[in-house]
């Protein structure tokens, strides 16, 4: 554009320096003109591509600080999921019956450190699904069983907990298994 | 800038309509030429804040990329920090010596335990940092204790640990407290 720019000024000299010449000018005239219509409708378009790209910045923004902070609110998922065995093992592990002074006091240690795990875990925002007693919840839980509802446990009830379900703050890391009275 | 290009369409018309006035067409190419000027140096700057935005909107995306990269990199740190206690207590329960066959079966189950959290960790890059026996590093490892260097542990040998540390990726989660050869 800077071209026709410098050329135009040379026109316009030209004009200057012979101003007899009534046709010509009529003709620059309506050529600057054109040329005027035609860069208006550059800078129409330029300004339209300017506003697209700063739309699309403030876009680009929102965007990235959401799914930064999806990454932030999920980022222990994979290693808590990971964890949940571990946890699941040490559970087992208590259930061991312990009959002299010395097992008493590894049972007390590793009653202490699933203690400990679990508040890692609950820091972190990761909570054991409530389940036993609590109506079935396809979301949350998983019928592995079921056994026929009484009057004391109506239907859709959860009769047992096979494997306790975890989840991190909305989403389930894993479903309880339960069974189901039906 | 769209009612100068009307304006200048009436200018042009004019100008067809009367040929005869000659200064006033000059005085009109001049002002023509003046607001063509403008209008160029106006689509420079409007060209100039379009090429700004593109630069940044490219400036963003690898930003945003990168960001994502670290937060994903690193995701396990915090979770992983709250779990260091609970392994130096699963690993102190162990050390617990016991005699009957409950205790014993207790205690392989804490080690099956152990080793599921550690490969857990191990799978999310969380590593114990290499101590005993390795020469002292500053940035790994924390001096709490020294003892006078000997020919079998010449200076600046870890000569024991005292607390494990671990590091995720290149990070380190907790420095190794080491007592140093000196």
């Amino acid at each position: 554009m800077k071209e026709n720019h410098e050329e135009l000024d040379q026109e316009l000299n030209d004009t200057q320096l012979d101003p007899e010449t009534e046709e010509v000018e009529v003709s620059e005239v309506e050529e600057e003109a054109n040329e005027l219509a035609n860069l208006q409708a550059e800078f129409d378009e330029m300004e339209d591509k300017f506003l697209r790209a700063r739309a699309e910045i403030a876009n680009m923004a929102n965007r990235g600080k959401n799914e930064r902070e999806q990454l932030q609110k999920y980022r222990s998922q994979d290693l808590a999921k990971k964890l949940l065995p571990s946890i699941d093992n040490l559970e087992r592990a208590l259930a061991t019956e312990v009959s002299d002074e010395q097992g008493a006091s590894l049972k007390k240690g590793v009653e202490m450190v699933l203690e400990s795990l679990k508040h890692a875990l609950k820091e972190e925002g990761i909570e054991k699904i409530p389940a036993k007693g609590e109506p079935f919840d396809p979301t949350l839980h998983q019928a592995v069983q079921t056994v026929p509802a009484t009057d004391e446990l109506p239907a859709d009830t959860i009769v047992e907990v096979l494997q306790e379900g975890y989840k991190l703050h909305d989403r389930v890391l894993r479903p309880t298994m339960v069974i189901v009275a039906q």
